[in-house]
């Protein structure tokens, strides 16, 4: 796996993000590829296909008005034509406001993300985005409930 | 795509599930790749490497005496030497029992899953496990709020 492929692939995870807070949704379409994809967004079933995938992502974009991605612990993982991309997007959102003019309430939610791409001449696309809301918290580390 | 690569796949992703039942902590850990893995089990952050995931599956392992997975809408899709699987997860869980020789209360739980794998020599192997529960109803299909 070399750096520079992954720095690719780093990109192209940067710029899905970077379509959903600019309510880009052309981009957006651009970046997934054409055939068997797939998507979970938090808590949702699994949408496949692009009818279902693109729908749900023109829903989302109509109701948020404003979305913004901080992500950390980006971890990229390239075999071949084909990377795995897991991330921890710390999300802060609001959906549109009441009276006109104004954000609606900002919400901040913690979900981390597997993103799965695949090398085309038109660069890499995603083939499929599984986010999820963390629960629970990370640091179990010291539990000593492990099977001897 | 060929139908067999798909047939393998499914097998493969069928063992995944079997060994958790079966409580197979070797046979579980053979499935998995020996290199850049990530797992997110529901509600959890993401783990990555072999030390993390399997000591994860070694701690669930611990924490359950029971455990069924009827799985539902397996769709899998192979591109090369990757693989793409996704399912909906419908568990039956126990924990140990309170008092010795009794299952602990059984527990549903509804949660999708996205599995990738590679191809190797030994066959297909799980490169990355993403599961997480369903919050909410996926009959949204009728929604008019989408933008125009």
């Amino acid at each position: 796996m070399s750096a520079a492929d992954a720095e690719e692939v780093e990109k192209a995870n940067t710029a899905f993000y970077e379509a959903m807070e600019q309510g880009d949704f052309e981009g957006l379409s651009e970046l997934w590829l054409d055939e068997d994809i797939s998507c979970v967004h938090p808590g949702w079933p699994v949408l496949s296909g692009r009818g279902e995938v693109l729908r749900s992502y023109a829903l989302i974009m109509a109701n948020t008005e404003y979305i913004q991605f901080f992500l950390t612990d980006v971890k990229a993982a390239v075999a071949g034509d084909t990377a795995v991309v897991t991330c921890t997007e710390n999300i802060l959102s609001g959906g549109p406001a009441e009276e006109s003019g104004e954000l609606g309430p900002l919400v901040g939610q913690l979900v981390v993300a597997t993103n799965v791409f695949r090398r085309t001449p038109e660069g890499w696309r995603i083939w499929s985005h599984h986010g999820s809301p963390v629960l629970t918290e990370s640091d179990e580390e010291d539990d000593e409930d492990s099977p001897s």
